[in-house]
């Protein structure tokens, strides 16, 4: 599965939907045991969640995006699939959330390159959920520092401190996610999917029973003064450059 | 206290009931402040939970037996004794979460030797109070990841994780869990069992408020054909063996 | 914001009280954006709870004391200010939660210094809210442990533990507080307090719930005859000394 939205992989409303529908379908069909997140766009896994909705937006419209975020989050975490990704760039912010709800995370090497949640950098606030499926990966003293100070690890960081399982070279990247494929699918099915439903139920049903409150909370951040004002900026900076920065 | 139930020690009924009331009877003797666990069975802590009990057993049987499991771990993680695992060889599943009950462990060396919780790879689940005394020393990356592919470590890899505090010649084994007891009974024998008390009791509880529906799942689990099938070549498989595979 | 009230920097029901006053003037202060919290007093940071206050004390006494010290640390743990506690020596039981209470801990070198949770050395039980507190920091099994047998680390085995996060000579202390206080301010503010507080506020709120009980248990506790038993041994002990120990 490779994500191909051009040119950073936001994850648009289509894009959120797309993915969610997909692993639907992939866990109806009795041929798929597991699968490889992947991205079809140069040096970036996924820029994240799609800033340009934020901008200016209307309550419904921002309804709509949040609520597919959620939906999206809630499918992909605790899906009987295996799934791994394959990192092969940045992975900010909704890239990071995407990878971290993989069982297992490969990414390419390069200092450019970055991972990790940095909401607080463009003043904004990652939601609790974000933060606990941060938590459950790096602990909560690493998970709660990276965090505040909007940390991006460089894959070499990212791997030190377990955010990933392995950093390889570009032409091994896929070969090292169908390893880490491999390993999980030499589980039982049921077993396997089993323990991690059971493993990261709570925090989807932490989630589902604060879905409606989640969702005005987002609202009410994205349109204060403060974080419009802080968005407007950052799109503006973004619209003098020709690719993504890295 | 040492484990004897030839050739494995596997957990059965009379030995489960046996550990609870012998911690029972040491804690009530004002002579006894604490007390290493240890296996009188060469190159094996415990095998765990007794599977044969497992396979074909009716409704009662697995009532009867899982119960005990339960009260024995009620018992076991939050006992005021201060208590010490020697972990002389094998410890998978259930001879893992005995160890992990203890307040240390010390381990025999040997790569030979596993530890962990490798229940998945016979297509069972622990059940999530394992999980939580797994992640409770682990952390929950750690755990999460070894409990969802069954891994076991070696001692020198579970003394690097921390599931082990330590690892030493067998010789060493009874003198190292003796020094890991005084750096416990070096503390007032009140402040430390309240102070254990207080950090083990909600995981005690969280099962204590549950326990029917624990109970439920676990005769779900072990008769559904799945399980039963997976059982039986299992245990066909450990008959071809003269001993424990080691 | 330096600490003086010697020769230990007890934290005596006015020390709390001033402490708790000054975050809340700070807030306040359109002007203060962070903190760095140290000590006027060389070579101890805090020696922690009065326990002078605690022997041979009354009901109302430990009342009025206990509350304060829940107090301050609901307001210091989420406080909007950026805060960095500058670890100038000892640092034990009371001493550590008010470390850990800040954004970030800068200690100086030097074996002779001690930092942790050594309730139960002198027979006492750390509430649950310390107990989380050092989790948040050190994970579970690393704090549990430590906890249960009263350990202080040494600056260097805090650094390696991550209870502080750096350690440099004393006329490093303050640029190295400097520096993370920075680090912190680099952050927009609001971002950067909104998930602060999201981080921690279920503790807090669990303390804030639980607060009546909470207090009962601390009363409860240092009234028991073995606690005060404790006490006076203890504080005969301190009489016999002319300066705070090293």
């Amino acid at each position: 599965m490779q994500l191909l939205n051009k040119p950073v992989n936001a994850l648009t409303l289509e894009l959120l939907e797309e993915l969610r529908t997909t692993i639907v379908e992939l866990e109806e069909d009795p041929q798929v045991r597991g699968v490889v997140l992947g991205s079809a766009v140069p040096n970036i896994f996924s820029g994240g969640l799609n800033l340009m909705t934020f901008y200016g937006a209307d309550s419904d419209t921002l309804t709509t995006y949040w609520t597919a975020v959620q939906e999206m989050w809630m499918t992909l975490y605790i899906t009987p699939l295996a799934t791994v990704a394959a990192i092969n760039g940045h992975s900010p912010a909704g890239g990071c959330l995407l990878a971290m709800s993989c069982d297992a995370r490969v990414m390419v090497e390069g200092s450019k390159f970055g991972i990790g949640l940095n909401e607080t950098k463009l003043g904004i606030v990652a939601p609790m959920w974000f933060a606990d499926a941060f938590r459950a990966i790096l602990g909560r003293k690493k998970a709660d520092s990276m965090l505040i100070l909007g940390e991006l690890a460089s894959p070499a960081q990212a791997l030190e401190i377990g955010l990933v399982d392995a950093v390889v070279p570009l032409h091994q990247l896929q070969g090292a996610a169908d390893e880490f494929l491999a390993a999980q699918l030499a589980i039982p099915d049921a077993a396997r999917a089993a323990t991690k439903r059971q493993l990261r139920l709570a925090q989807v049903e932490a989630l589902r029973s604060t879905q409606a409150e989640d969702l005005d909370e987002f609202i009410r951040l994205i349109l204060s003064p403060a974080v419009q004002s802080a968005l407007g900026d950052y799109l503006a900076s973004l619209k003098k450059k020709k690719a993504p920065k890295e």
